[in-house]
C-alpha cells in the first residue's frame, strides 16, 4: 500500500496548496453570483461532470434550485440563473458551448479552471483558479505547481478533479456557515427513495 | 425488412389496442394529481426509466417541476408532491421501495403499470393499467392480449414500455389542449445548452 | 382522452408511413456495420438519446458490445468500431462532434436522422432517413409528411424520437431473426442487479 | 475563505489517518479480485455512486472491462465477475441488493463501506472498511474517528465519501505501478468523443 498511500498523500498536499493560492474575491464573487440566481446550472464532462454532480447535490441539500446539464429536467437557462463551468482544460468542447450559450442569455458564468486564458475564460463572469495540472496542456502556462513528478500516478487530470472537488467541497461549509445551516437541515432535502 | 415493418406494426396495434381499455377516470386521476403536486417525481428502472424520463422531460416544458429519482438534484419528496412510478411487473425493486417510501410521506403515487396486484400496487393512488406483456410473468394474470405471438419479436417488457411510452406522449397532447399551451410555449423551456 | 388517442393513433400512422419510405439498402449497411462491429457506440442528445440508450440495452441483450457516449465507462472509438448517431436535424453539437472525431478515427459512422444534408451527413457512411418533422427546422427540405397539423399534439422533435424509436424496435427484431436469436437468449444477458 | 480551507485540511488529515488504518491485505485481495475478474462491476447510490463512477472511468482507463450498475449497457453479471459495492452505512438498499444478487450468482463482492457489520457485509468476499461519519447512524459502532467536531462542515456522507474516493485514487496508483501501466497507456483509451 506504499504507493497508494504516497498518492493520497501527494493528492491531499497538492489540493491544499492550490487552494492556498486561490484568488479570495474570486470566491467571495463565486459566493454571491450562486446566492443571486434563481437556478444554479452546473455542467462538465467526464471526472470533471462527477465534481460538478458531488457539488450539485450538496447545493440543493442547501436549498438551492439546482440544475445539471444534460439532466432530462434542465430546463433552458435564463438571465436570472447561474452556470458553474468546470473544465481543466477550458477547451472541452460541452463546457465551452454551454458556457457560451449561457452568457449570450444573459446568465452568470463561474468557471473552475486551470487556464483562464481560453474558450471558457472568453464567457466567464468568475474565474475559480485552479492551477493544477491537468488533461490537456495548454499554452499559457506558467504554474509551478505542474513540474511535480506525480504524472504517472496521478494520471491526465487527477490532480485538477481532486483540487476542485475538495475546494468545492470547502464552499459547502462556508455555504453553511454563511447561512447558517446545519447539518440537520441539509438532511431534511436529502432523498429518502433510494 | 419484412420482420422490421411487421414488428413496428406489431407495436403500433398493440398499443393502440391496450391504450383504448385504459380506465378514462384514472387517466383524469393522473391529470389533476400532477396539476395539483408542488413537484412530479419520476421513477423507473431499465428501459421504464427511459420512458419515465421522456416523459419527464415533456413534464418539464410544459412548466412543471419535475425530478427523476436517482438524478443528484432529486431532493427529498414531500406530501404536497405526487409520483409516478413505472413497472410493468409491478415488483421492480427500485420503483417499489419509492412508491412505499413516496406513500409513507403522503405523496401522491400514480402507477404505470401492467399488474395492479402487486407490490407497486399497495402503495398506489392512481393506476394507469397498461395490459401488455411485461419481462416477468406475473400470477393475477387475465388479460387475452398477451396471447400473441410476439414474443419472440417484442422481447421481454417491449410491448409494455412501448404501449405505455405512446400512452405517456398522448398524455402530454392532453395536458396542452387543457393547460392551453402551444409547441411555441413548450419550446421556450427547452434546453439549450448542448 | 379523445386527444390522448388521436395523438396516439397520429404518432402510430406517422411512424409506419415513414418507416415504410426508409431505404432497405442502408438498413441492411446498418446491420453489417453492426454485425461487423467490435464495440457498437451510441449518441445523440436530449430525447433521441433516451432512444438510442433504448437500442443500446437490446443490442447489449443480443450479445453486442455496446457503449452510450457520455457514459463514464466508454473507451476511445476505434476503427474498429462503428457509431450510431441519432439526431433529427443532424445539427445537434454533442452529436456532430462525435461523429467527425469517430470519421477521423476510422470508425464506421449510421446516421439515424431526418436530414442527411445536414453537418451529421458530412461524416455519415449509412444514412438511415427518417423523414419526419424535428426540433430544428432545415433547409433542404422536401418531404410532405411534415405538411401535417400535428404540430401542437406533437411538439418538437416527438415526430422524429418516436418513428426513430420504433424502427430501431423493429430492427432488433430483424437482428434476432438474422442471428436465430430467441426471447430466452436475451433474457440471460438482462441486468438482474437493480 | 477560512472556514473553506479548514475544512479541506479537516478532510485531508481525517482521510490519510483513516486511510492508514486500512487492513493492507483486504487491499490486495481487492487488487487480485479485480484483476483476477472478467468483467468489473460498481455500483453506489448517490454520491457514493459518483465516487464508484470515478474510479469505473480510471479502471476502463487501465484496460478492465467495467459496468456501473444501472447503466442501459450493462449485462448481468456471473461467477466470472466481480462487484465493487460502495456505501458508507452498508445498508443502502440499491447497493444490498446488487451485492445480494452477485454474491447468489457465485460474483466475488468487494465492499467499501464504514460498516462491515451491516447487510451489506453478509454478502462480501472483501472488505476494504473506511472508518469514516457516514449518513447514516449505526449499531455496531467503535471508531473514535467519528469523534470529530467536523459534523457540520463536512455534513452527512462527506468523510466517508471523500475518504473512499482518495483511498481509490490511491489504489488506481497501486495498479499502474503493479501493472507497469504509464500515464500514456490510460489516455489511449479515454473517450473523445465529447
Amino acid at each position: 500500500m506504499d504507493i497508494l498511500k504516497k498518492t493520497v498523500e501527494g493528492i491531499a498536499k497538492h489540493s491544499l496548496e492550490v487552494i492556498n493560492r486561490v484568488d479570495p474575491e474570486q470566491v467571495d464573487l463565486m459566493i454571491d453570483t450562486i446566492m443571486n440566481a434563481r437556478s444554479v446550472f452546473i455542467v462538465g464532462s467526464g471526472r470533471s461532470e462527477l465534481v460538478g454532480k458531488s457539488f450539485a447535490m450538496r447545493l440543493m441539500h442547501l436549498g438551492f434550485q439546482v440544475y445539471v446539464v444534460g439532466d432530462v429536467t434542465t430546463p433552458s437557462i435564463t438571465s436570472n440563473d447561474s452556470l458553474v463551468a468546470i473544465s481543466g482544460s477550458g477547451e472541452t468542447k460541452t463546457v465551452t458551448i454551454a458556457a457560451e450559450t449561457s452568457h449570450e442569455k444573459g446568465a452568470k458564468v463561474v468557471a473552475i479552471t486551470a487556464n483562464t486564458e481560453s474558450t471558457l475564460g472568453e464567457n466567464m463572469d468568475v474565474a475559480v483558479k485552479i492551477e493544477s495540472k491537468t488533461k490537456i496542456p495548454w499554452k499559457h502556462h506558467t504554474s509551478h505547481v505542474l513540474k511535480g513528478n506525480y504524472d504517472d500516478l496521478t494520471p491526465m487530470g487527477t490532480l485538477f478533479e481532486n483540487t476542485a472537488h475538495l475546494f468545492l467541497e470547502g464552499l459547502i461549509a462556508e455555504f453553511m456557515a454563511r447561512m447558517g445551516k446545519k447539518e440537520i437541515d441539509l438532511k431534511r432535502r436529502h432523498s429518502t427513495l433510494e
